[in-house]
């Protein structure tokens, strides 16, 4: 499965997009020549048959037209028909987040939310706790949070990561994000320009790929295997590609499940170094696991600062606070800083003084253990269910999700439908798949839905399946 | 004062780096060709001497070389010293938050926060209410909200706006953000490609100034009066520059402590329309007036959907929540709802709920009420002391600051060193300038020192100030 095409059908949209705006918005006027196919495609650094593509699909729909042998040229009263306040000309190339557009339809029986089932979280013991974080800080709801976060919580999370992990670490080190989606937003508006190529797992986390492509990456991926990648693979790609980072989610990865192994770890650090690619680590489920703790994430591995960690606890411990921190050396903790700055000049106060009490409470620990076992069993009703079919998957070790390959002729744009109607979500492979392909795999989470709705919404989703075939 | 000039060291710094990036990061190999001036001129959008000054410093730093007749090279070698990791290549053209460095000096008269002092505001009263919150919404915190808010604080707002300014609202007209600063990120980032030009008042709110220059924006400024612009160079510039959007502070604006006049709103928002330019109007200290309540906002004179409308209430309300709300009609709505999706994905809804309780609460009109006079009193206090010397200002009407004159022969940057030396801090008028001058300006806050604090540290200052005469 897969290889390191980059998505041809995005770079020629891209082209046509480029172009097309600044006809628009009448920065390129009618009669104007364009630039020639080499020019921009040296401009944008793509292939001239991609631009040339899309010079021909402006050419027929009426947005240029063409003197033999001198070139193409904007086509007069383009922009007469446009609704200026109607058609708001963004500034990204894809605007679009794919994950939230599927998460709208409400249904009975949720497998595609990757979130904590609300019951699991101790609500009642938060509510009452609460009370004596407002006693402790009296004025916290009038007061700013400095922009890298709290210092009495990035202590904390230093002490905490120090502990376990046996790494050098000072507060400074950390920045308080307000979820790891930000923290993704952040890394990538500071270190990706448009055109710049990155490295991703495929599949991958979909909003992260919406992410990049927003700031005009050109994403070239990488299969992730149950135990890791083909890092011969890996190795060809940094060397051929000089992505600017590679972006990956090495435990319990959404949305397979997979863990990286220890010894691939080290690896990656080492070859990330040698081909000055930095290692975005996304950890957003390090502490779900089934039986054993996994390895200690790459970033432990790390000397040179080439790693950039995000760690969330938000899923498993407070949905709602929204808190999650990057670690990375100081110089690239310094622009991150800035960037944070700019786009809300600090995450609140009050999350993060919740977060500090309840992080280093003994209760966190309780809950965690009892969680662990609560999502084991939901995963097992998952599994047992779908042990009727000839479906295939490889059981996570922990984490939230199945990802579940379908029969080839199972038609899984058809089955989504005809699952909402049952009232029914999951998510399509392809939405996870940079290259969107990926059409026959599926991801059920297990975690949201409760153990009666598990049962029997995957009853149903396989009898919804099996009609179709 | 001040013109259209656009910030030609800005622009040049952008042709610099523009082409360091591409050497730096071996896009553009040594001994290859660099595009020719005229070529990047038009790409970029600029003049060509602009282009020219910045080859040639390229060529002075040894970056380039020049073949007569042919052009400019990459030089070999560039990157050879290039430490990768220490010298992370940013993305965006100014990475910079000028006014968190300054407030990066703790000090004992602080007269550079626009805040309110923690103080003011209602803590223990909000101690004793949050509790109730968690009573009403036991599992607030292991919810996510919608990403564009919760609904029932955003119907909650829409009745607000439709008691008070009788305009035509829906809850899908409003995007809850985590403070003003995210809302304008946001609009930046949807709205805003490298090289737009944006229309700003001057001078203008430092931080926005910092992100629409992050975004790559070309900023031409009108001077605000103290009742609002000159309207015909207004439209001179609409007409010129087609800027995409101009983003104004027309009520206590910040630093100036202006307001915009009621009939200029009207006139404004019909230039808006005939130009196709969006009104950003970001609208902080609405409820912070003196003794009359301003006129109502710009955009309840809008009727083509040309105003984008962000409301703030943090500062005075509870700043640890981060909580303000943009307003738009439904297509521009569309777009900066996928973009928030992609940053943090939703504000968390702890905050929101918090936010919506008090905010509806008889409670607020009361903390409102006191807080105008609390405030008055202060800015009374700083404009007697200041009473001493010859310095000019327009005493505000409501808002947080007083924007001063200082003769032109006192020296600002050695006074900002001085003054802080003596544990006092002030914005200087250059950071509030889109040009990087209006040096005998600074903007004094009253609203964050106490009483006591603004007597003696007004005393002190203006000695520190008359010593450097």
């Amino acid at each position: 499965m897969g290889n390191a095409i980059q998505n041809e059908d995005y770079l020629f949209k891209k082209v046509y997009d480029h172009v097309l705006h600044r006809i628009e918005r009448n920065e390129w006027k009618e009669h104007k020549k364009l630039p020639s196919v080499r020019q921009l495609a040296s401009e944008m650094n793509i292939h001239r048959l991609t631009v040339l593509k899309a010079y021909q699909l402006l050419k027929q729909h009426d947005k240029v037209y063409v003197k033999d042998k001198v070139g193409y040229f904007v086509q007069s009263n383009v922009t007469k028909n446009l609704e200026y306040l109607d058609n708001p000309i963004v500034s990204a190339y894809v605007q679009k987040n794919h994950l939230s557009e599927i998460h709208q339809s409400p249904v009975s029986y949720n497998f595609s939310q990757a979130l904590i089932d609300p019951n699991l979280l101790p609500n009642q013991y938060f509510s009452s706790y609460v009370k004596k974080v407002f006693d402790l800080y009296p004025k916290v709801l009038a007061t700013y949070s400095t922009v890298q976060g709290d210092l009495e919580l990035r202590e904390s999370l230093t002490r905490y990561f120090i502990n376990q992990y046996k790494t050098h670490l000072n507060p400074d080190n950390l920045l308080i994000t307000s979820g790891s989606q930000q923290a993704i937003h952040l890394i990538a508006q500071t270190f990706i320009k448009s055109g710049d190529a990155v490295l991703f797992e495929r599949p991958s986390y979909s909003a992260a790929i919406d992410i990049f492509r927003a700031q005009g990456a050109q994403i070239v991926t990488v299969d992730i295997h149950p135990n890791g990648y083909d890092l011969e693979q890996v190795e060809r790609y940094l060397k051929q590609y000089k992505p600017r980072l590679f972006y990956l989610i090495p435990t319990f990865h959404n949305p397979t499940g997979y863990t990286v192994s220890a010894g691939q770890r080290k690896k990656l650090v080492e070859l990330a170094e040698q081909y000055r690619c930095l290692l975005i680590e996304d950890d957003a489920s390090h502490d779900i696991y089934f039986d054993h703790a996994p390895p200690p994430p790459i970033y432990t591995y790390d000397t040179a600062g080439t790693v950039i960690y995000i760690r969330s606890f938000c899923k498993y411990i407070s949905p709602g606070l929204r808190i999650a921190t990057v670690i990375c050396q100081s110089s690239l903790m310094k622009s991150l800083i800035t960037v944070k700055s700019l786009t809300d000049n600090g995450s609140p106060l009050l999350n993060q003084k919740i977060f500090l009490h309840y992080f280093s409470s003994l209760r966190m620990q309780q809950h965690l253990e009892k969680l662990r076992i609560a999502l084991q069993i939901r995963k097992e009703i998952m599994e047992e269910e779908l042990g009727v079919t000839d479906w295939k998957w490889t059981s996570p070790k922990g984490g939230l999700n199945l990802w579940v390959q379908l029969p080839d002729n199972l038609p899984t744009e058809l089955l989504l439908t005809k699952s909402i109607e049952q009232s029914i979500s999951f998510v399509p492979g392809q939405v996870c798949d940079p290259l969107k392909q990926l059409s026959s795999w599926i991801r059920l989470s297990f975690s949201y839905a409760n153990e009666k709705q598990l049962s029997e919404g995957v009853k149903r989703f396989v009898a919804v399946a099996q009609s179709l075939l």
